[in-house]
């Protein structure tokens, strides 16, 4: 694919930043049996990575390691430059402070040869809007990761208007290569998806804490002991596809339609127009994608008490006495 | 408890519909062993609910009967008189539409006597709102369940201005006394909690897909393997927690405050005042009691492994050469 590598002719990786997102990237690397450069300038980075990884290794090794990967096998440094040396691929995560992205990002650029990919772990910012003071911005990428990035396999990636469409698509290939869940956005929109959702969440909840309709203990309840059993599950749309009874998502918009006017969150709902009403129906089957409605039930329950089980492996039957 | 039966006492409880929700909730009654009364005016009522109840019971087997738990306990009637014999709890899961609700409230009040507690199933509707026609509405009580009721622990329990508290108290007393999680609210908010986290996302997604920012398969995979695999480990509140870094809450608030400026979604964020920071704060240190910050850390991995695990026992390494 253009100029880029071979996924398997890469043995090393360069780690810019190594706090909870870049040290994170770094374990996951080590453990996908890579050799990692890291760059951070703050004076106890090597420590603090030191201890990331070695708290992250159980869980890595839990999930599998490939062969030859070992928790010692990187470096740290403060010069850039050496860094670098014989990265075949750069993932950023420094601070989101969109000044020093754009820094950082164009001298990584210039840094690298026109072989290397740099993809970027911001949270947020779209890759237009970094890579404006970069010479050649065709190889710098969004690969966004949720934290940890050692456990979370999501990975969202896409590239700016300067970016090399062989490159956004080389890098969504890399993350898949390394073991990672990719979705590829068309399209730049602040926050990508995930962190929309997510961050809608997030306000309604500070909006409840500011006003003293709930606590952080309550609210981390209704999503532990609530929905959030589903989400690993069936996504949001599914989960709501299956509420609608055997009626499925068309019977859930036409009877829980009128509730996108009601005060439920602080976040007001778009037209439920025909248009809508179809897309979402449509893009629920095209998710389906043949299993039939009680197939889907089945795999919701099955998964939701394998969740259940293994979050409490001594789940007993509650005591209550029989009739 | 002021006039209501010891829990231990109930034999028998009533279904008031017996939709996907009701439903729902009549097998996870069962599977506690106790003999269900369902109420549904419509003529197939018996057939779907023979299914679901069938579909639900490997399910709640898995989790574990009570003693005497039997699938066939259960009784269909369009006469609610006849529903409601001997019953010592009422749960209410009609469609979501107030003026049935109102109606079908006042006729269930009406018709027991002053020792049964009714728990209405409505998503989102206040007590207050739905209670407006019944002569004793000292007995109504929201207890909002999650679908499918039989899987999922959470239960939201708040009662309206004419409930009388010890009603509300022993309604909660009773879910948690059949094996729910409960989350007793002080004060009426549409939506309660966990809908309005989840109303949030799900606008937010409609968004998306109106707007062609993302597909609906999109949106569910960016939940399932991203963010979601998180939440029934540990809530929003304490995943900011974490991914603040050492530094926890405080450091995520000050790091990522100005992103709630951000249109990262469509929901305005309150202001993130020292009064709301300090709460947060002092909500993820009263949540994490005591825990440190490491183990919260393993306890979420633990967690997230276990999830991975559970929902894909054949995971195994990913085919990257070793260096």
């Amino acid at each position: 694919m253009g100029n880029f590598p071979e996924y398997q002719d890469i043995t090393t990786v360069a780690c810019i930043g190594a706090g909870t997102i870049g040290g994170g990237w770094a374990a996951y690397f080590l453990s996908r049996g890579l050799s990692v450069r890291v760059w951070d300038p703050s004076p106890d980075a090597g420590q603090k990575l030191r201890r990331l990884i070695d708290a992250a290794w159980p869980a890595l090794t839990e999930l599998g390691l490939s062969d030859g990967a070992s928790p010692d096998d990187f470096t740290v440094h403060t010069d850039l430059a050496e860094a670098l040396r014989g990265a075949g691929f750069i993932q950023e995560s420094a601070p989101e402070v969109l000044e020093l992205k754009q820094d950082l990002l164009a001298r990584l650029a210039g840094a690298t040869g026109p072989d290397v990919v740099i993809g970027s772990s911001t949270s947020g910012y779209a890759m237009s809007d970094m890579a404006t003071t970069a010479v050649d911005a065709s190889r710098l990428v969004v690969g966004h990761p949720f934290n940890p990035p050692y456990l979370i396999p999501l990975v969202e990636v896409v590239g700016g208007e300067a970016t090399e469409p062989d490159a956004t698509a080389w890098a969504a290939g890399w993350y898949e290569y390394i073991g990672k869940s990719v979705i590829s956005m068309d399209r730049e929109i602040p926050g990508f998806i995930a962190n929309r959702l997510q961050e809608a969440l997030w306000r309604e909840a500070l909006h409840m804490v500011d006003n003293g309709e709930a606590t952080v203990e309550q609210i981390d309840l209704a999503i532990t002991e609530g929905p959030g059993l589903r989400w690993p599950v069936q996504g949001p749309m599914l989960t709501f596809h299956l509420a609608g009874g055997e009626g499925g998502m068309a019977h859930m918009l036409d009877h829980f339609g009128p509730s996108l006017k009601s005060p439920w969150t602080r976040l007001t709902a778009p037209e439920l127009t025909p248009e809508l009403r179809q897309r979402v129906i449509d893009g629920c089957d095209d998710e389906a994608d043949g299993r039939l409605f009680s197939e889907l039930i089945a795999e919701r329950d099955a998964g939701i008490i394998a969740i259940r089980r293994a979050l409490a492996p001594s789940m007993s039957p509650v005591a209550v006495p029989g009739t």
